[in-house]
């Protein structure tokens, strides 16, 4: 099996790391991540500067193709140019923080595998929900290669696109497997106003509290219940009751 | 009304400041927009460095105000600390270029509209197909005033959101008005390989010919074919469908 491996906190960031280490015998696994971290740049591509692959190695080991652009980048520059056989699945992680929600629009991880699946390959995001309590990213790939084993057993159609979300707990600790949907509502995300040493105002974004959003059957309910949370997700935006509902407007004299 | 007006192409952008002048006695208008251009950054946000609001003028007028963040950073930033009253509509646009199909993922102008709707506030993005044979940006304004007038006489319910695009035709040419969905397969971008004057390779993303694509019902076909294409979106990316078949698989010995 031919994987493509990438991620948003970059090649060497200690998630991706672990789960190479973990699923190397799946397959023939090549890394091409970004070269830096870049968390919070969504489906962001590059077309105002040219890309560049360089080999990448960490204690004298060889362990991918550092890229200087966007984790959707990364895939389609692999795919186009560093794999030399098409990939049987592509895996973005492991990220470190959750991506659930309307977060997932935000996500360079999520961003990665919606890129694949335009191209027409599987693919699998894997994020880890850490907090103060729990940070073993080696417990969260354990649990990560499980997962990816039963969803490729699966052979999971071309274009498809699952978003695992793993908790913030040691592997024996989780409680199990919640296939969910997306959390669609705001999380009411608001700004932090404080003032220079100059006088003048600057803004930080402040995250919220997750834990608040208790609706059943979507992923941040699942994860904050101690569950593993599985999200399909499709890139084809149309809303289809807002299309029916539209097309008895009068926009016959739109144009004349 | 109020409208809160931003973009992608940056505060100083033509299209913005045409759209503003053409729907200017609609309501009052506030614009926040990028301090510099921002496309193709996809449904970014900014948490790792702060944000900075300045008032923009230009030949000694006020013109709005400028962020030094990405489109969806503008809409939450304005809704936080700019307008004193909460917008009855946010529009995007009018952007220098197309966003139909896979482009709507990485659509900085989309992304803000995105935003806005997550929000629960009505939103609109506005697009101009720009070609060598008609670059009016005057006209696409006229046509997106009259389209913008009429969804908002309809009043588009809180967190809806439509995606309009003009084709590339004076206005007495655009034939007509269609309501379709995404253009969801890939365009199949592929990079230019160049070799730069010291012997390393470097990649550019290059553009596709989008007019070979003639699905019926899509937003490209309707653009291509003359007529100004609206399509509602939505945000909630779940794959239902999926959701029910990945259902059935055994996930009980993922975790025991």
């Amino acid at each position: 099996m031919q994987i493509l491996l990438t991620n948003d906190d970059g090649i060497y960031a200690p998630g991706i790391a672990a789960l190479k280490h973990t699923i190397q015998d799946l397959g023939q696994i090549t890394v091409v991540a970004p070269d830096v971290e870049q968390s919070g740049v969504g489906h962001s591509i590059t077309f105002s500067h040219p890309l560049r692959i360089r080999e990448v190695h960490l204690h004298n080991e060889f362990i991918g193709y550092g890229v200087n652009g966007s984790p959707a980048d990364c895939v389609k520059l692999a795919i186009y140019d560093v794999v030399k056989h098409k990939p049987d699945v592509v895996i973005s992680g492991i990220n470190l923080g959750s991506n659930v929600g309307i977060h997932i629009l935000y996500s360079g991880t999520v961003a990665a595998a919606v890129e694949a699946a335009i191209m027409g390959y599987p693919s699998i995001a894997v994020s880890f929900e850490i907090s103060e309590q729990y940070t073993d990213i080696q417990g969260a790939a354990s649990v990560a290669r499980r997962v990816i084993e039963l969803i490729v057993t699966h052979r999971l159609p071309a274009g498809s696109l699952l978003n695992v979300n793993i908790p913030s707990l040691p592997p024996d600790q989780i409680k199990g497997i919640r296939i969910t949907r997306q959390f669609a509502h705001d999380f009411k995300e608001t700004f932090e106003k404080r003032i220079d040493p100059g006088g003048k105002a600057y803004y930080w974004l402040k995250g919220t509290n997750k834990s608040v959003h208790r609706e059943e059957g979507t992923d941040i309910n699942a994860i904050n219940e101690g569950y593993i949370s599985i999200t399909p997700l499709r890139y084809d935006l149309t809303d289809n009751n807002l299309h029916k509902k539209i097309e008895g407007w009068d926009w016959k004299g739109i144009v004349s």
